[in-house]
This record gives C-alpha cells, structure tokens and sequence, in this order.
C-alpha cells in the first residue's frame, strides 16, 4: 500500500513528522511505500539530517501549507497546492491508499468531504477518537466531523466506529452506548431519542443503551456515539482536565516534600503513558473511502509512527469494504422497510 | 427568611440532610426558619438522634419521596404529598423564600416550572453549576433544565449566571464565555452562532469569545454557557474523569510502594477539598421566583449546610431582584430593536 503523510501539518512538524515517518517504517510490509507531502527542499534537509534515507520513501513536492489557524474552506480554495489539499485529490484518485495529517483538522476533513466519495451507504463521515479510559481504549465518534447530524447519522456511526473497535482495538464484540443526560428513554434530545430507537433496534450493534457523561471513563461501554459538537467537548475537555489534575497533583506534591515530589515522578510518567493518546495512532475520518488518519496538533514521532501502524492494520482489515457491507445490510433494511 | 429543605433528598438522606441541617444553623440569622420536609415521624427520629432540638427548625408533614429513578412527571402527578411536589407548592404560594433538595432533580426542576412563575423577563430556568477549576471556581450553566434551548434562553443564562458569580462567587467582573469547538464566530452550531452574536452585543455582559473543552478548567472565563445537554455532559464528564484519575493514581502509587502511598494520602485529601463540590453548596435553578438550590444526589452534611449558606447570601445579595433589574433592561432593548 501507499501511505502519504502530511510532513508539514502539526506544532511540531517537519521535525516530529519525518522522525514519524522513520520509526513508522517497522510497521511497513514489503512493497509498500511512504509518500511524504510536503516543499521538497524543506522534507529533503529533514530526512538528510536524521539519516533517513530509504527506498520505501517518496516524496511528493507542495509549495504550500495550510495553518493551524485558516479558516479551513477559504484556505483550500486559496492553497491548492497544499499539502492537505493535495493528501485528499491523490486519496480521491487512488493513487495513494491512506492519509495522514496532524494540520488543520477543519480543512483536512473539508478536503475529504470535498475530494473523496463516502463509502457506499454512509451519509456523512464522522471521526472516531480513540480515549484512554481507566478500562481500556475507548472509541467516541463523532468528535467534531458534523456538529448537526441528522440521527441516521448517528446509527451509521454506531456501526462503523464498532467495527473500528472491533477490527483495530481488537474489542471482541464491542458495546455501543449512546451519550446521552440519563439512562431511560425519555431523557435526551430529539435527536438522541430518534438515534436510540436506530440503534436499539439494529441486530448489527450492541447497543448497552444510553451512557452519561461519567459513564464515558467507567467502562460502561466500548463505543460511545454522539454529535461532532458534544464530542469535541468531550475530547478537549478530557485532555484539559487530565492535563491540569496531573499538573496540579505535581505542584501540591511539590509544595509538600521535593523529595516526594522525586519519588512520584517515574509514577506519573508510567500513568501518562498508559493513559497517552499517542498510543492509539490518530483518529480516522471512517465513512470516506480512503483510510484518512487525523493525528492531534501536537503529535511527536511516536504519534506519527503509530497512525502509520494504525493505517497499516486499517489496510489488512480491509475496514472500509467491511463497512460497505454493514452499511449495505442497513440500506437493505431501509429499502425492504 | 424560610428556608425549606428536603429531608428525604438524595443517597445519604435523611441522615446527612438532618445532620446537614444541623451544621447548617451557623449560617442563619435572627428570625429565620429551616423547615424540613419529610415524613414526621422520620424526621423526629433523626432529629433526637443527632440531638438537634432548635426553635428556629420546624417540620412540615410530607408523606411520600420521590425515588431518584422516578419519572419526573410521573412521579409529580402521582405523589402530590412528596417532599419535592411540596417544596414547590410552598415556594410558589410565597410560605418559603428558598427550596433545598438533593433528590430527583429532574423533578425538582420539573415542580419548580409547575408551581413557581419565572422571573419576569426569563423565558426558561437553568441550572447553574460552579466547578472547581485549578483557577478558582467557575459557573457553568446550563447543565440539565433545557436541553434544547434557544438561543435568547443562552443570552439569558449568560446574563443571569453572570450575576451569580458576581453576586454569590464575588468574581468583580466574571468574564462569560460561550461553550463551542473553536474561536471563531464560523464555529459551532447554528445555536451557537446565534446566540453568540446576541451575547457579543450586550453591554451587560463581559463577552470573552467561544470557549472550548478544554478551555473550562485553564482559568479562560468565570461563566461557560451552554444547552443543557452540553453542560449536562460536561459536569458528569468532569465528575467521572477526576474521581478515575485520583483511583488510577492512588492504584499506581500502591503497585509502586506501599509506604509512598501513604505519604500521598494527605496530598490526595488536600486537592479533593480543594476541589470538592460540597463547598459550594449546590447548584441554583436561576430564573424562577424563588431561591431554588439543587444539591448533588451524594450530597453529605456539609454539602447540604453550604447549600443553607448559599441560599442565605442569595437572599441577603437580593439575587433575584437584581436578575429582574438585568433582564428588564434586555426586555427593553428588545422591544425598542
């Protein structure tokens, strides 16, 4: 397969990513490559001074960045020789099988939507982060694709984030919940309501029912499915939080005893670790026909190097066309209903 | 004044509302009641338990408890002589001047939309609910009273939560950001679009932007705003996630060494006063005509005694009053637009 990564998208890029790029070869079979995206003067120093120099990379030469901070459709309009409008016309022309960017998340999913059909039977792709719970990895989708979607939209993304739990978290039979505000029926909005009676009702899912906010890092569920605007905040509210209680827990420590202080560190280095959304490789757009691979802004090369494992495996499981095929079963349903 | 309070409400009732009771005497003045409603009997039996015997308590007659897996409205209709069917009911006639409960508060907000009329100018109540951020305590409404509101009931929050945490947290001038996923005003659902633009453009309010996730917990603003299944997320997210953070880390610290665990236990105390909910007394439903504070279902004796305390600087704040004032001015502004 052809792996494209987005060399320039990222805090810490061109650096972290084609440091990503060389630890990322070990997840490459035979005969694949790694195509970096990116002003090739500046990709060629990088990959000069770490010593990369392999034949399973290309690179493919754009002029142009899109930053963290345009506004996603007016920059692909203006950049078309970005590096993210480029990733998604070659996704879309099949000449690369996978993309990967830790950019503008905004503008690499507009140029998904933009430039790649959605797989047979899926409305609207939706991104499928994967959280560290105390339980295990959990899947929320979607976490900011589609901030108003429709409630088939949540039952497609019931299905495909499932099987994303169950083909690349290796979760046996995953338990979807829907994040709602309580647990009977009644409770939510309309949009949860009409959502739960989809999902409830599809032999495909297993649904465990509604799950609230807490319920998220208790291990309720293996799936947690909601509009692209309640996950947002669920994500970035999670990283917030995780992030200030650890900060805040080093500086009480510290204000008590510094040698405690000492003692700890090592401890909280091992919690972050296990808890560290590095691990999970990024988060895929599932629905478009690409494996498309959002990686956070402030991904370093471990980040880079495990969505390039996590599209690697995407590829093996052949993911996207066993979703057309669960996404087929729901239209056949829909059409003999 | 009369300050009513739920006998019967939440996990830990009747014997932490009545010790809650109690404690909270401290913070009454000269002249005022706190009456408990509850089964007398039951009540009586608490109170010489704990050898609570004070003029200022009386007990009002209630024969039935609303369960906290009760239908709201359900429950409302069919036991008339529940506590919270009643705190209402007396609110509303102007016998008691604030209403505690730690019970079902769905129908404790449910009762208090039947029984008690809204504050003039407020179209729907919210639940306003501080949080303790690392950077002192921030108020998040609405969490839980209106999950699908529009957008002028946002603007309402905003001014009235506003008011909150000036009037009771005695932020000088809380600055009042809009929960969304991203800064910019393309951002967001069509909700918070719209609602932004009106809370921009009211003088009353020190706008700070659209706020994300992770924004809640960095000290960004004093007041989020939200729908009510946003917040409602939110406050259960933050609950879950701190809760499992200080169990993950007490486990880790154990599996290292014994004796470091116990050293960290005064820590681990230390940062959960800090943080604790229970210091801040409760979450008001802001906009009815009457003081009305729901307390958390695990509520203990200090938090129901804080509860007591925040219903007394409402009180003596002229809280209401002062929202009236604040929304007739928006009352005018829209009839002279």
């Amino acid at each position: 397969m052809r792996i494209a990564l987005d060399a320039m998208g990222g805090d810490h890029a061109p650096r972290e990513t084609i440091r990503g790029a060389q630890a990322g070869l070990k997840h490459l079979s035979d005969g694949d490559q790694l195509v970096l995206f990116g002003p090739e003067d500046v990709v060629r120093g990088q990959c000069s001074e770490i010593g990369l120099d392999d034949p399973r990379i290309e690179i493919v030469h754009c002029s142009e960045v899109i930053d963290m901070h345009d506004s996603p459709v007016e920059a692909l309009r203006q950049k078309r020789d970005s590096t993210i409008a480029r990733l998604a016309q070659q996704a879309g022309k099949g000449e690369v099988d996978a993309i990967i960017s830790a950019g503008n998340t905004g503008a690499f999913v507009a140029a998904c939507q933009l430039r790649l059909r959605p797989i047979k039977g899926v409305s609207r792709p939706g991104i499928a982060v994967v959280l560290p719970s105390f339980h295990g990895p959990v899947v929320v989708c979607d976490v900011g694709a589609n901030v108003t979607p429709k409630s088939h939209h949540l039952h497609e993304y019931a299905r495909m984030a499932a099987l994303y739990s169950q083909y690349i978290l290796h979760v046996e039979k995953p338990r979807v919940g829907l994040v709602s505000i309580g647990e009977e029926d009644a409770k939510g909005n309309t949009l949860v309501k009409e959502a739960r009676q989809m999902i409830k009702g599809d032999p495909a899912v297993e649904f465990v029912g509604n799950m609230e906010g807490r319920d998220i890092f208790a291990g309720n569920a293996d799936v947690y499915i909601c509009d692209g605007f309640v996950g947002n905040v669920v994500l970035k509210l999670t990283e917030g939080l995780a992030e200030g209680l650890f900060r805040t827990i080093i500086s009480e420590i510290k204000a008590e005893n510094e040698d405690l202080a000492e003692a700890f560190a090592p401890i909280v280095d091992r919690i972050w670790k296990k808890h560290d959304f590095a691990e999970y490789g990024g988060a895929p757009l599932l629905g478009v026909n690409t494996i498309a691979i959002i990686c956070h802004g402030r991904s370093d090369a471990r980040a880079i190097s495990n969505a390039i494992r996590v599209a690697e495996e995407y590829d093996h499981a052949n993911l996207n066309q066993v979703i057309a095929q669960r996404l087929a079963l729901h239209q056949d349903e829909k059409e003999s209903a």
